[in-house]
């Protein structure tokens, strides 16, 4: 009853714009199973005004079940997981399999590349652009309402935007390693990393620039216990100069990195982080809060913080946090595949028995 | 009687080269109070063979009375404190205070400016080749036993390695934030912060990349709790660009350093801790570690190895651990003058009383 409600309320904050323009990608019918497609629609952006941007998504398993979306990093993208149709692994592909809660045999999977990440769009973007893009995209796939939406740092963000702006468009939010605001540390580290990328665009050493700003953000996502664990070696002297232990490690993924990634969309979606704020007592849907104690980047503080908010008098949000050990610290989602999954599970089981008692 | 052992068996460690060339400043007589001066020394380095290098340092205070040590991070210098003679502030000013542990007028004070500070020796160098240089200087200045090294930082890595090397010249050391090894998360920061210089001088941006680095190493010194404190405020966007509420800070440190840092000194030195590695079982005298929890580049668990080390059956090292918490974390010597001061004031009291105890 009470999405019913937050429905009515949520409708006249939609942009009074064209929902969408004609898909330039087939749109889903009854029969379609796994797809590919974009749409290009007017984003109202709230510093850069209405651009016509292009949002491609991909939406996974059979029509009529219950539709999951699942948002990532700011590195992530749409292919969330290996499927027939297309068969490359996706970015949370161990997470996404038979039997477990992303299981896209029990639950549609849609996802979407950020907004900004074709590098294309050089404005700053804010994470509520991201949420309000999302709705459009809905509203061209006929999807009223997600079942739940599981969002992963960036996604995370998003995702409390969505439930804040649109809550009658979800109906249940797993945020994890995010908060409502970007810790001034974090951001700090964020900062940092965007001078590495503007040292860089000095004199077209772009690539270096981008790979550098990359390495340390792979400091921030990971923990000393897992450095310590994979490079203790000492350093070695190579050509008059100490190389430590982990710098091959750091070149390679910052390598990778460069390889996929414009350096305008790393840096909008960095700053998109930074400009993330919101009072979570505005979060307008059940919220489970997953932190990880000892991410550098979402202090468990943060975490605790946003619980209390969403816990807040008046608040529609009703909170759980659920708190894990990991050191893979920020990347945890990615990699404590077990025992995240365990915690969508019950997530899941709940927006399952909801719906269950909403429909019956 | 365990200090005699030592020193017969430190002598043999010596290299066997003259230990020092004629002053090129005044050497100091009884009667000297304050005074700078320069020695030049033949260097048997690690990894670069001998070489000639100009040593500076600092004495304060009377002639007679116990010689305290004082080592600083790698951006110390030889000027602790300001004295009559030398009235500017010293990088460890609020601490070397009259009614202090580091009493100006009830120890004398020697410091230097490390091996490598001035730019000319771009070679790898270790914290071994410090500690030798140091106990050249020890010989030239006529002081057969220190009464006490109080090192920090950089300077803890360069007192452990005198006391494993010349246990005989050193009655007590002081450790603070510092271990008998770099944390391998540590050292991949600080890799990527030469990193950052290298990008710089690719550029011809040496000034640039130096700040970005020290920027990049400020975040390693300080914690979230301080930025949370500090730099709350939204960020804004200024020239269509992200700012964040700490960039205003970070840049100015960044200037700051640069200006006063030669860039082959700022690399060799920041090799120079992640080539810093000893066995703590081979540390010769009394030591208290003082560990600071939530220091990001010297875990709590690393202090706890060092003292555990130290108290290695058969080991006369006899290691304490004193461990406080601050939101200043690495940084935290040159902060929490008071608490600092407390645990030298008793680690000084327990060298004065061997000292009485071995000499009556």
């Amino acid at each position: 009853m009470s999405f019913v409600n937050a429905a009515l309320h949520a409708v006249p904050s939609l942009p009074p714009l064209p929902a969408y323009e004609p898909s330039t990608g087939p749109l889903p019918t009854e029969a379609a199973r796994d797809l590919r497609g974009e749409i290009s629609l007017r984003l109202d952006l709230r510093h850069a005004g209405i651009r016509q941007v292009t949002l491609r998504y991909e939406l996974l398993g059979e029509a009529g079940l219950p539709v999951v979306f699942v948002a990532g990093g700011i590195s992530a993208h749409r292919h969330v997981v290996a499927s027939e149709t297309f068969p490359e692994n996706g970015w949370a592909n161990a997470l996404a399999q038979a039997g477990r809660a992303l299981d896209p045999t029990r639950r549609r999977l849609l996802a979407i590349d950020y907004v900004g990440a074709d590098g294309k769009l050089d404005v700053p973007l804010e994470t509520a652009d991201q949420a309000d893009a999302i709705v459009q995209l809905l509203d061209a796939l006929k999807i009223e309402q997600l079942h739940a939406f599981v969002g992963y740092s960036y996604g995370a963000l998003v995702g409390l935007q969505l439930a804040a702006r649109h809550p009658s468009r979800l109906r249940k939010l797993i945020a994890v390693s995010g908060a409502h605001r970007a810790h001034p540390y974090a951001s700090a580290w964020r900062a940092l990393q965007r001078k590495a990328v503007a040292l860089g665009q000095l004199q077209c050493a772009d690539a270096q620039g981008l790979s550098l700003a990359r390495q340390f953000a792979m400091l921030s996502y990971r923990t000393p216990e897992e450095f310590d664990e994979r490079f203790d070696a000492a350093p070695e002297i190579i050509n008059g100069r100490v190389r430590c232990a982990a710098e091959d490690y750091l070149d390679a993924a910052g390598a990778q990195y460069v390889a996929r990634t414009p350096v305008t969309a790393y840096l909008r979606l960095s700053e998109s982080i930074d400009l993330h704020r919101l009072d979570p007592a505005q979060v307008g849907v059940p919220t489970v809060v997953v932190a990880v104690e000892g991410d550098r980047l979402v202090p468990l503080a943060d975490s605790v913080a946003l619980v209390e908010g969403l816990n807040t008098q008046g608040s529609s949000a009703r909170g759980q946090l659920r708190v894990l050990r990991s050191p893979y610290g920020h990347d945890a989602f990615l990699k404590e595949t077990d025992r995240i999954d365990n915690i969508l599970v019950a997530a899941l089981r709940d927006a399952d028995r909801n719906e269950t008692g909403e429909t019956a």
